[in-house]
């Protein structure tokens, strides 16, 4: 759901220490299935094709590993600033990129909306963002939401309890916020250095120097930052499902081989989302295109030919093409049904050699192929 | 550490029905591990010697299932109780167990204060309980309290920003939660219907009805509560990872064989914490002892006669009394060396019939067997 006309781009300050975590490693920087973290939030980002520019903010000494994540996973539309010793600074410098020539040699088009979203929370969907922007245009100012979980309480000077706040009247806030980008630039013009320093909050700074009442956005549970370890085993966890989530099942049009397909399909599709797509001889398939520029990772190819290797190579090619194999490990099981009448159970040293060889070839490009050979008479 | 004289008893709300969590098991009762994680809740209370009693509140219709829990995992010292249909109704019907003898044919022994904890924060450390009963004794109340992750904002009417709060003069309250006992029944007793129906905060109760300030103690990062089921997964992690933190490498005194416990634990040492034992003659070792009613869940035993399955059996005796294996699955690794002159590589069918035959038994004791056959000459 594009949110309408003017440029939209993302600031993501990644410059936090991760002291909660407890680790060396800065959250953002953890590895979740092999992948930083903040790799999966810049590509929930870049994914949305009305964002112009993504901006990661970072501290001085991680600026070099950004840049080879950057590189290493394909990012496109992504530049890296250097963050200051706050999280105020750290926004404040992304936003300088578009709008102060001396910051920058590249500056960048100046976007009608900015959104501000945190490194640490990679599971952001579109019609969030889509909904903060709209949001954004409308009131100068709006940022995502969510219920308390605990009680909120206010100490007393002596450690003892002062007062509870009622639950239900407060929320949390979260992220993605979005502004119009004259009204947050304005107001970080304008703060202090103890608000640069001190606060946290980017909605309050809207409010305290552009009279800005954000409008509150009811985000999902999957809005929640990445903070402590227990996090980044969730986060690994939901990552593991996200990927097994859906398989696809590729056929020739030969009805044999399709009617196996069929059944494959038919058995598993109680367990996980299925696709079935039965190629024909004509190579640009369009719906089977779909699927491979999509979410899924887990492609089952069954055919009658040994080891058709030239017809799964052009799925590979595709498959990169797409992307896909750049964030994920993409699993391709060939089947070969052997349906010959005088089949013998036995495979060729030669074929063998050029088929782990093939698998060898595409593993270094993420993509896992592995054989089945499936007799019947 | 002990928190002093008077009884001290636990009441562990368990009625939840998990609608954050989007399944049909409410949370407390989600397997994780094979093991609900209610159990893990009553667990980490009742291995503590100095909480007399723990009583689970659970909702009508999980009664039988939570008696079937207490029953499968051998929870000692537990009684169930049937909740109301608001939090502090059923937390209230808890506490009535220790004070209304109309309630309850087993009236129990009144507590001198009263930890009240959550069944879905199955982490929690003596240390942290200590600290809230010793700050209950002196104060009436006192709670676990936690920096706030988000910042927290008051929306207006129109669902726009009201104000934020500032992050540092607030905390999360959570459990557990620890109370003078007649503080905290005299305020049920005398809060009002709007309380137990839309209140969430124990402390809240304590204060209005008793002017009791609680004390607030700082909590670790583990106190947090399985909400959503991205923490579900985050829990299992959790309790995978604290399964393989320990290995115990139990040897017989001969020197060969303690030698080559000695080496195994230094190679293991860098990765994992190592106990090793050295088992005289004598059978009542108080170090293994120790050890076998410990958290240690898993072990390697190494000797150099034949699949000793007597020494075995004794092993698997002192580690059934521990009650380890009611929690957690136990391994136990038996190696056999084989340091004779003229060894051959072969195991007789007797000996491997009746090993397997050790193993199957022991595994319905969740205890699981494997044995390693080494030779060295």
């Amino acid at each position: 759901m594009e949110p309408g006309a003017g440029p939209v781009s993302a600031v993501l300050p990644a410059g936090g220490s991760g002291e909660r975590l407890g680790g060396a490693t800065p959250k953002q920087f953890c590895a979740l299935q092999g992948r930083p973290l903040v790799s999966y939030a810049v590509r929930a980002m870049e994914r949305i094709n009305w964002i112009s520019d993504i901006i990661v903010v970072v501290s001085p000494e991680n600026i070099k590993t950004m840049k080879t994540i950057i590189e290493k996973y394909g990012h496109k539309r992504v530049m890296v600033v250097e963050g200051g010793i706050t999280r105020h600074r750290s926004i404040f410098n992304g936003l300088k990129i578009f709008a102060e020539k001396e910051f920058s040699s590249h500056l960048l088009q100046k976007p009608e909306v900015v959104i501000i979203h945190d490194a640490v929370r990679p599971f952001v969907e579109e019609d969030i963002l889509s909904k903060v922007v709209m949001a954004a245009k409308e009131h100068g100012a709006a940022g995502a939401i969510r219920p308390l979980v605990s009680t909120v309480i206010a100490p007393a000077a002596d450690g003892c309890l002062d007062h509870s706040l009622e639950r239900a009247r407060y929320r949390a806030s979260e992220m993605p916020q979005a502004f119009l980008f004259d009204t947050i630039y304005k107001a970080y013009q304008q703060c202090t250095d103890y608000d640069l320093d001190y606060g946290t909050e980017c909605l309050h700074l809207a409010l305290k120097y552009c009279k800005t009442n954000a409008k509150l956005v009811e985000g999902t549970a999957d809005l929640w930052k990445v903070t402590y370890k227990r996090d980044l085993y969730a986060a690994e966890s939901i990552i593991k499902d996200n990927l097994s989530q859906e398989v696809c099942v590729i056929t020739d049009a030969k009805e044999t081989v399709a009617q196996v397909g069929f059944l494959l399909s038919e058995s598993l599709k109680s367990q996980i989302k299925v696709e079935t797509v039965s190629v024909s001889e004509s190579k640009n398939d369009s719906h089977l295109q779909n699927i491979l520029s999509g979410q899924c990772c887990s492609f089952v190819c069954v055919n009658d030919k040994k080891w058709a290797i030239e017809e799964t190579q052009q799925l590979v090619d595709m498959l990169e093409k797409s992307d896909v194999s750049l964030l994920y490990p993409v699993v391709l099981i060939l089947v070969h049904l052997d349906i010959s009448e005088n089949n013998s159970f036995s495979i060729g040293v030669e074929e063998l050699t050029s088929i782990k060889k093939f698998a060898r070839e595409t593993k270094k490009k993420n993509i896992l192929v592995y054989g089945l050979l499936i007799q019947y008479k």
